[in-house]
């Protein structure tokens, strides 16, 4: 039994209030162990939410439970959600958030909704729904409660659009789908679909790669790398890409082959 | 014994202040386990802090151990103080920061004022005595010390002054008295003094409610919700109520049930 | 076996890239207890992680590992580094971040240069080894890995130029070398080399003290005390001293005793 619990949420560090979840917690079970994914998430941004999850979940061991409170929508009709996907349990409200962890290959074992009546959660709050019922099912699920004790499966839950890449004209159209608080522009182009090099256009930027670091270019000068979930990733070395050149989420990235042109040059 | 320390602090992220408060309990008692509050109120926030406090500390079980260190008079003759309220111990400075646990309808069990010579705690620094006095105390604490051994009985402590609302002329008149990072707007009007429907005015705005949810309304529209310690809130749906009507925390909302008028219509 | 293990990045907290190292490092030892140091620190900012890491690294029980990843060469061909300093583990980039703790009179008993493929670490990704090399590295210490077995011995390390103060003229001559989230200006001079009351000249400031503790001046009045570390540090009471002065990282401070002085007056 492992008793891990990580947090992801958009509450940041001044309210207290992933304190309040904590404490909701240990007061159900004192032996529960957390771990911290991340607070500082743009308030209500589901997909970047979805997005740090995806990256981070599944460096735990099975059998942690994740729980992620970005929820725009508390107290709306949305549902609660626990689902167990690769031996990992995850907790969240029913709004997408789960989009990212569902889609990284591994099974997808059960998703099921919460039942607060179930779970002994009576007379939530309008407004804290992390406190008075995701956190609650959480401590529930780490100590051991089957999964099937939380509520009714759900055969539709809620999935945010992933933006695909597609091939035309020789190249690869892709988008920036996040920027890190390095203001590295982190893309949907998987590095893996390409062989050799190849040149990308990102706004004005014009740049050929993948380098095998961002030291081999010069301070300050932009690089396209391979990022460490192998999607090609345009940075700044030492520097804010995204705000150097205006990049934001969404913006399309050009990508073509060029493994064949410098063989013949 | 539980040897679960929660930590509140105005100390931020980046100076490593917390980290050092954290090897210092360690040290004294390596089996301590740590649970973060807040680390990002505002800096000096007392009235701040006391709020997140008496939010969040109750959520945890009895017998923890709160730490918090919002403490702008470091190194004056201001006390440090140790508190049993609610089966609860709060470790703090002198300056108010207990005043809302104290205010939560908890029993106030006893309160002393720390010793630093009985804590062994020497020479103290000008600057930083949560690493030097209230980490200590606390980890003494946890580890089962009696609170009657860190020093003598205070009788008067700080006390901010909370503001109450007022009756008159069939309204009622509180104020903001907190802005959350959401950009919500908390006040001292308790849901339950009203039945039925209500009308607040809070600066240019005119909402009635309460709603059962911030989404009963337009994506950037206003909003009044019951908030999640039960007093009335303003928000904008998915948006920074503070900033979009420049609230601040103090400025006075006033409220009137629309209950009986709403029948005659 | 302490299995603790401090943490000390410029990560942040929006992208999860704090919790996949601890991810990483539970999945190899579930028993691990974390405590978080700094996340905030400036992004590439080793001198400012260096002096975080020597103030707080310190005061945790001696078998403690600290892992350290403020990285902007990753991907380059700086060296991984553990180090046994003191009785304590480090591990981080051989970029200069041990530099403060190496510093602190500590013993330097033993410094190694990492190896990936005897700490199993095989396929680095380009952008983050604090996932790929340095947690597992910690992981595996943390378990009672000796030292010998990360890597071959390192004789010569990279070390940050620490500034010192000298003594010219009557007076000395030191400089900012770090400011705090609070504003505080941090200085090299240590309170120890002067007997009795000094002056300080710092850009358009001139003061006298050092004082026994902030609010011995009145409200948003200029203050010189010892600090946490017993050097001499500019404060404004309740107020951002770098901010209100301009005085950034780097500017000279000028100090000379006044004592002798004040008793011909």
């Amino acid at each position: 039994m492992t008793r891990l619990v990580t947090l992801l949420t958009d509450f940041g560090d001044q309210d207290g209030f992933v304190g309040a979840m904590k404490g909701v917690m240990l007061t159900r079970d004192s032996s529960i162990r957390f771990a911290d994914i991340a607070h500082g998430v743009a308030q209500g941004d589901v997909q970047k939410g979805s997005r740090v999850w995806a990256r981070a979940a599944f460096c735990f061991p099975p059998g942690t439970v994740h729980l992620g409170v970005i929820d725009p929508g508390v107290g709306s009709s949305r549902a609660g959600i626990a689902a167990c996907i690769g031996g990992h349990l995850f907790v969240a409200p029913d709004n997408g958030l789960i989009t990212g962890v569902a889609s990284c290959g591994h099974p997808i074992e059960d998703v099921r909704m919460l039942d607060p009546n179930q779970l002994g959660c009576r007379a939530l709050s309008s407004t804290f729904h992390g406190r008075d019922l995701f956190a609650p099912a959480a401590a529930q699920l780490s100590a051991g409660l089957g999964l099937s004790k939380v509520g009714p499966r759900l055969e539709k839950w809620c999935r945010l659009t992933i933006p695909a890449p597609r091939f035309d004209a020789g190249s690869w159209h892709g988008e920036v789908i996040e920027i890190d608080q390095f203001g590295n522009l982190l893309t949907n182009l998987a590095a893996n679909i390409f062989e050799g090099p190849v040149q990308v256009e990102l706004g004005a930027l014009r740049l050929r790669g993948p380098k095998a670091s961002y030291s081999q270019v010069g301070p300050s000068e932009p690089v396209l790398v391979i990022g460490s979930l192998g999607t090609l990733e345009v940075a700044i070395r030492n520097g804010d890409a995204a705000r150097e050149y205006g990049i934001q989420v969404g913006d399309t990235i050009h990508c073509r082959s060029t493994g064949n042109q410098q063989h013949a040059e």
